[in-house]
């Protein structure tokens, strides 16, 4: 099990800081977020110290992800949530603040007052197919 | 293959409708959002047809998932960005617009615009308890 000794996440995980710990596996752990942006809201993380998502070896990735639609029908009962956002983070530029991978669970609620500040954009003629050939070609070299 | 005749992700994963894939596997797929958030923003799919996340058996959420560190990688390449957001919106509630499982990989770059109205809240004494109860048994109970 690798550990970063300054990590808080890995402290958790190692039991030497208390946490609302909802869900249990070999390889992630599901706690309440002390600093929730709506009730109930959950961290999942890998046991295993990863700062990014990116460098999550594939089953381990899975292996977290495999735990989302429990706690997300368990999100919604406990709350009366009538939906949810499980978002994970990675790098400052995108809001990490741990760096140790953790996706959210928030549960959302009509008029809740949260959201996005995101618009949607169109692609010029010829764009699309030029980062499809370039994303192809990153993933064929990995 | 459980498909919706209506669902127009369904429609790509039957090819009827084209798009600008960037990876398959044997349950899930990925490909430009038509209408990115930033340069590059990916969708990837199941394959089979789930409205929600939470109605995913958690074998086919892990399949996905596990395509996302790679996707990340070829993101943060192709794009520049410094980092990323991975987000699945579960209920129109959350944002969900096709009733698909899709999970949104968004590169993301400083002073990009893109953000969320988000603040963060602090329990009331013996909340979080409560809560870490309910969870418990809502999950037990599965």
């Amino acid at each position: 099990m690798t550990r970063d000794p300054d990590c808080v996440f890995c402290k958790i995980v190692a039991g030497k800081i208390p946490a609302s710990v909802v869900l249990e596996s070999d390889t992630a752990l599901a706690f309440l977020d002390v600093g929730p942006l709506a009730e109930g809201h959950l961290l999942v993380i890998p046991r295993e110290h990863y700062a990014d998502l990116s460098a999550m070896p594939p089953e381990e990735a899975a292996s977290m992800a495999s735990l989302i639609p429990s706690l997300g029908r368990a999100a919604r009962k406990v709350t009366g949530a009538e939906g949810f956002n499980v978002l994970v983070n990675e790098g400052r530029v995108a809001g990490q603040e741990v760096p140790h991978v953790h996706a959210h669970i928030i549960p959302r609620a009509v008029d809740d007052g949260l959201g996005y500040r995101w618009k949607p954009k169109q692609y010029a003629e010829g764009k699309a197919a030029e980062l499809t050939g370039r994303y192809r070609e990153a993933l064929t070299g990995e």
